[in-house]
């Protein structure tokens, strides 16, 4: 039942705390709004508890991290796991520096993720140790392939047993797992990789589906995965001649904020494994 | 006379320092470059003063403030007091947490604003020590009706009163006061609202007309709100069934840049009170 | 031969290093996803050696410099010299501020810059210690005009002797040279000013040339210098009365995204110097 998860989305609102990259933070804000929620963004270790406790999620993204924003991580991590709150991870980059492997890895000691979602480098990364990451996108010899598909599968749930998180992978075909259940999700189109943050955008928005579905999380998690894609699809089919991936850009948001539940559901394209 | 105050910015394109969040930042810079003012962002004490000292006018917005940035806000602002520049407060998420309340109280104490600018929940926490801020978004309980109007308009002449700033209040009802005369302004559109950032983008506007019109702050705050959401009217009634937010949010700013002196003059809806 | 200059960013796919503003950062990271490069932000001393080193070219852009990313940009700089990356920098309000023109000046001593890019009084306060510029924006004082384009160009030529650097001058005129050669650009429209961060965007989308054309980089530069001009062209060709900056901005990286080759090649108009 996607559709609920949407549904509650809409009608509950969530405000979702955001410490996120400079470089997508706009496009995850609008994003927030387009699905039905509400975004702040707060990353100041002075405030960044006190923002979250006002919050439904947290969502943690460390694209452009530094020595001042990260303490303010774990400070509102450990915060909204006291209180209860969903905290999603996105792991940008993980793989690409020390820092970015060592924080990611430390932030999941430390605090307790309702989801933790990326590229397959950087979740490999984080449960491989395996740091073959080029840059922030996924490297061609990580991709999932029809081939690849099982033991992708089989490694998500292994990651999500040992985390206790919902493990969301990104790419032609999206994994959402638990250590039990996946969720391969045949949603999206390809050129959504040419436009900067898809991936930092749905991250934002899960944080929205899981605040609004607590109980929920796989479900919510692959609901948002089926959002993303759907949407690509019907930004695609929106384009024209002219338009390239600034439009493609706007375009995604639109349909975010025009999907009904019902596309959702009739739309979404997944099969259990 | 709303048309004179467009018409200045035109002529005499101010040039605006903007101390504000990474999140509508952009969206500030081309709105400013849309109404025909000039954007420049300076957020470092080792800079701030100088740069605002080239300057016409000084946007301080507190959306994402850290313990970096502050400091310039209050020495960017203390230069452009000495050199007679109007300054222009947003105090975003004021009453979200205690390092934004205090931080915009600390700054009203130490530097003169032509015009704070805010939804109702922030000025309220300012005015009343009332912190009862959703996030980013004014809370249900505070949003102005029919009923609340007149107390609303009071309220921000009192504030005006006693800040001997222009007050103005975003919302469905729109209010700029000083503390003798209040514009009640019903231009705009509920769906504003589902765009980040159309308050900093009003803001930064503010600044260029208050730049432009010197010894008119309510006049030029007034304009550049009825501006905002008669464009926002104009963008809502280009958009398609599948725009969304994204699109409308460009729309505006596309409003803004092709409105003219007379289209303002005719297309502000407002009353004094 | 400036199609080559594109078809091999677009079959080499360069990996290129920002540590730039975060005004204009998505449009900078967009603009390299439509050219056919990649983009990666990181901007913290902790990892912008390493970040650097799986990179393929590092743009610098000092257009919201702090106290924490500054000595990023020696140390990422430093190592990309040591790897031979092309390294170029964006001078933004360089003669704005102290901290500006000493930290372009420093970059220029202790790193060396495949290209400098800017706009001519940046250029001028950096060769000349001439401070005259207006906010990020040229002087209009300082302006090209048909008169003076032969004492620009003497003036690239000579910035580029004394720096070993490509000089990029973006104006009504671009001028692209090294110490003996000159491209004087005719593209582009000046509609192109009224959008933040074209400048920002044309320094990211040359790294990318630069990085994929390493040994031509006069070539290379001007040809990416021309792509920005032309679909400025193309996408002001497209516009709508009812657009304005916003869109335009839009436009222009769409038309990037479609640019073939052959159409760049036909499309630029320049002569040497």
């Amino acid at each position: 039942m996607l559709s609920e998860m949407l549904e509650n989305v809409r009608v509950r609102r969530p405000l979702i705390h955001n410490i996120t990259n400079y470089v997508t933070v706009n496009d995850c804000a609008n994003i927030l709004l387009a699905c039905g929620g509400s975004p702040i963004m707060a990353d100041d270790a002075d405030e960044a508890e006190e923002i979250t406790s006002i919050c439904d999620g947290l969502n943690i993204n460390i694209g452009t991290l530094n020595s001042r924003t990260i303490p303010s991580m774990f400070a509102a991590g450990k915060r909204a796991n006291e209180l209860g709150h969903p905290v999603i991870l996105d792991p940008v980059g993980a793989g690409a520096s020390k820092l970015r492997t060592e924080t990611a890895l430390r932030l999941i000691e430390e605090v307790k993720f309702a989801v933790i979602r990326g590229n397959i480098s950087e979740i490999k990364a984080l449960a491989l140790g395996n740091a073959s990451a080029k840059g922030v996108d996924a490297d061609d010899e990580d991709k999932i392939t029809a081939d690849s598909l099982d033991s992708a599968v089989a490694f998500a749930k292994d990651f999500a047993a040992r985390t206790g998180s919902v493990i969301v992978i990104s790419g032609a075909v999206d994994i959402a797992a638990d250590s039990r259940r996946a969720y391969c999700i045949r949603n999206g189109h390809e050129d959504m990789s040419r436009i900067t943050g898809t991936g930092c955008q749905l991250s934002a928005m899960t944080a929205a589906y899981i605040a609004a579905n607590q109980g929920n999380e796989l479900e919510a998690a692959a609901a948002a995965a089926c959002a993303m894609g759907l949407c690509g699809e019907i930004a695609k089919r929106r384009m024209t001649a002219q338009d390239g991936n600034s439009s493609y850009r706007g375009y995604i948001i639109d349909a975010i904020y025009n999907l009904t539940p019902d596309e959702l559901e009739r739309g979404a394209k997944y099969e259990m494994r």
